[in-house]
């Protein structure tokens, strides 16, 4: 059995969203608590903004419980920057035991996954589980510098500026975190890094393949799954691997890269959103306030990330990705 | 209290090293597993030779204790590469479900606290915890192209190409894992970055002075104190940041940086090793080694990073650093 289930659910206390102006500019606009009227986030390089942005979220997720940087045992935080700067320059202020990830987009689903084996485990009693992204840090070290204005493929996505940040403790009040499944690294060889889509929907099909055997559930137990971040292309390769082994989710799927975007109004958008911040502002703004209201009852979330690097793609290799789930649900089993 | 004590101590089962030629060339040769005559390690990249870095000490750690890739519920890895990449790709034909990490040079130590976590909470039964470091592979991500044979100052240290791997279970046989201390992150302002010693000095001796304050314990009561990788500037830093608060060391400590070269014969090692690969192969081979022989029963493990990129150090920020402690114990408790 690889889907880990908790005896004693862990408890989402709160959770808090940043996003700027371009993903205000969506449908989720009303439901990020914190929008920024630019990318900057009142900083002097990129970098700055994306440490400012998992801080916010942080402050965001705190507040909202009413907690302070002491209350908080350890933090798990990770993003896209070489050697994970966003988070590091982030936490350095906090004063808060870290433990830093790297999981690519899959980064908010990781943290998950350790935060509550931990709170789960009883080691500590509260953790903070964060993760970020920015289009501009992400497009000058993955892609070309901004200033080269170049033209995008079809199949590539526009990485989200924002954030997000969850509080986990052991607590008698919903939402829940009741299971989660740990990702394997998946390779079927796409080389094509402007299509990570198509990329990481073998991973987010193989994880989701295996929890709904070992689970013996089907997607009509749940309210919704989602994921984060195939875009409209990968999604796609998803309904097809998962109906080969005759599971359909169409009627059930939602990928926060195609939800956060609009491409009939948005320009360059593509075939959705992707990086860390694309999944975690999601999650911790429309799709767990979903769940706290009420209109979402039982959850699946599945974060992908794909697991490359510049040097790797010139160096010809293939695109290992990985996929981590988070059953949330409203009640504890 | 920060130290997690672990009631039931997890086992650590088995433990490889892999080192390369001028690792060899210092002190602690007979003591690695598998010594590689040159850096390539038979790849074609750098970057892959990392990669085989780690497939090999996850191997030798496997095989020395009868195990298959299958036998292992989650593998926690993480490396000093861009986005990780010397993991990801060891880790892809491995078929194990993978948790990523960032600590820099602090990985060992990282994920051994993650993997006792999840061992000592029950929710899986064996974890393998490895990282790796390669010397070419870091100088041209983080200084110049070894091809420019730049100079290096005299407090600068040599990234250790070599690595190491640990299985660990609930088992009945030592060593035991009887406590972690996750660290936080501390920044003292230290800009230079060919001084990575100084910078992590103050981390290793926040998270020793928080472990002997709760435990109420001192260093007379380790039969050593490893730390890695400060080499001898830091080392010496660390003394003195402890001596303010009345703790000596000097007499148990030893740095897996100061270990692993000798200065006297080996060229440009100045400061000592450094790289996620120095800690883990020292801790692989001779620490781990000793405890198994009832040499040493009782020791203090502690791993420093520096979180810094090159793009922060360009922008003119210091480097925060951090510090997770692992205590280590042939005894249950």
């Amino acid at each position: 059995m690889r889907v880990i289930r908790f005896k004693e659910p862990v408890s989402i206390v709160s959770f808090g969203s940043v996003a700027s102006k371009k993903e205000a500019g969506g449908p989720l606009k009303s439901y990020f608590d914190v929008v920024n009227i630019d990318t900057s986030f009142g900083e002097k390089t990129w970098e700055k903004s994306e440490s400012k942005i998992i801080k916010t979220a942080v402050d965001m997720a705190l507040e909202k419980a009413k907690l302070k940087y002491s209350d908080v045992d350890v933090i798990f935080s990770g993003d896209l920057m070489n050697q994970c700067i966003a988070s590091t320059f982030a936490i350095r202020d906090m004063n808060i035991p870290f433990l830093g990830l790297y999981g690519a987009c899959s980064t908010m689903a990781e943290s998950l996954c350790l935060g509550s084996v931990f709170i789960n485990s009883g080691v500590i009693n509260r953790a903070v589980c964060a993760t970020s992204s920015h289009f501009c840090s992400s497009e000058r070290q993955y892609r070309f510098p901004l200033e080269y204005a170049s033209m995008r493929t079809p199949t590539s996505q526009w990485t989200v500026t924002g954030g997000g940040a969850v509080v986990l403790e052991k607590a008698e009040n919903g939402p829940f975190i009741t299971e989660i499944l740990i990702g394997k690294v998946e390779d079927l060889g796409v080389t094509d890094q402007n299509n990570m889509g198509a990329a990481m929907a073998p991973a987010a099909a193989s994880t989701l393949k295996t929890f709904f055997d070992e689970t013996a559930t089907a997607p009509d137990d749940y309210d919704a799954i989602f994921t984060g971040d195939l875009g409209s292309v990968g999604s796609e390769l998803l309904y097809q691997l998962l109906e080969k082994d005759k599971i359909n989710i169409r009627h059930k799927h939602h990928d926060c890269g195609v939800m956060i975007f609009n491409p009939k109004t948005q320009s360059n958008i593509h075939a959705g959103g992707s990086g860390c911040g694309c999944s975690a502002s999601v999650l911790c703004s429309y799709i767990l306030g979903q769940v706290k209201k009420g209109k979402l009852k039982n959850i699946l979330f599945i974060a992908t990330g794909a697991l490359l690097s510049p040097t790797s793609v010139l160096q010809g290799e293939s695109i290992p990705t990985i996929a981590h789930l988070v059953h949330i649900s409203e009640e504890r089993n």
